[in-house]
């Protein structure tokens, strides 16, 4: 089967709940090839965009912030929605870490493009190096958001990884295409 | 602050929809410094597992199936619910790679555990490579489920996560655990 012969069609959809930052639709959809139909539920969530911040020392700035979904404080990479008013998700970037941190990028290096989580949400995640960051001024959180900052050698990321103190699948995930840049600019 | 100030603590929880695969909950949440509160929407889903199945020849086994979060398909990684039956995520794994695809694999080897969006969702996915994979039987789909499977070698995948054509944030980060792994074979 080819990948068309494997996609459904979403005959209609309704929402089911309105989520603040999301929806929650339920989809009857049909498969082309069988007819067979089936409701999915799914999120529509407005995308986001996630920065590695990175000193010319090389330190990376991690943030600690309580995250209602596990019910935790997690060790990330700042991040945010894209909003309307953001031109593109580097500017969403930009302006997610001067908020979050207090920290200026000199420039943003686009990384890569990863799905949240396809199963359940259509949304994507662009993820960012913002180098040679210095900081400017106090951090201006949203309402209901406070964090932490803190410098970390980058060469200590992979432990934290390793380890289990960073575990957000998609902070991972950013780290991962940090590294694939990395290996490319070393065979160019 | 310490990662204890940054909490907030739920205070009340009603479900505000069941979408069967996930139930959307509204948290009445207060954060103990400045009393504040914040009803949080949060999603309660089954943890999951992944596997990155690998031939004794370096190949690993992709597979695409239809993703109805992003209404198209996908190229990603063997994985699933792990069933309240599964003794562990260990057993769904060798489960879910047995009904998706038809291979066996000789044994799992634990890389790491993700959580797959803590700022809505609260479970995790366990990250497995499967070894010495061998095909015994023909795949065994759930309801609503088609699968393809195909053998890639392994020196491809970075090349696939770089041009997009993976792009699944769990899966990403399936394989920076992979790589952190046999990083620390080499160093070993």
């Amino acid at each position: 089967m080819t990948g068309k012969e494997l996609a459904w069609t979403i005959l209609n959809s309704s929402q089911v709940a309105d989520c603040r930052i999301f929806t929650v639709h339920r989809n009857f959809s049909q498969r082309p090839r069988s007819k067979d139909t089936h409701d999915f539920y799914v999120l529509r969530c407005p995308n986001w965009v996630q920065v590695i911040p990175m000193t010319r020392a090389g330190e990376v700035l991690l943030i600690e912030q309580y995250r209602p979904g596990t019910n935790s404080v997690t060790l990330e990479v700042p991040g945010g929605i894209v909003d309307p008013e953001d031109k593109s998700s580097e500017h969403a970037g930009f302006r997610e870490l001067l908020e979050e941190t207090g920290y200026r990028a000199e420039k943003m290096i686009y990384l890569g493009r990863s799905y949240a989580n396809p199963s359940i949400q259509g949304n994507y995640c662009d993820i960012y190096l913002a180098s040679n960051i210095e900081l400017v001024q106090e951090p201006n959180f949203d309402e209901h958001e406070e964090i932490e900052s803190r410098l970390v050698p980058f060469t200590e990321i992979a432990g934290l990884i390793k380890s289990g103190a960073i575990n957000h699948s998609l902070v991972v995930a950013a780290f991962y295409y940090l590294h694939l840049y990395e290996q490319s600019l070393l065979k160019a």
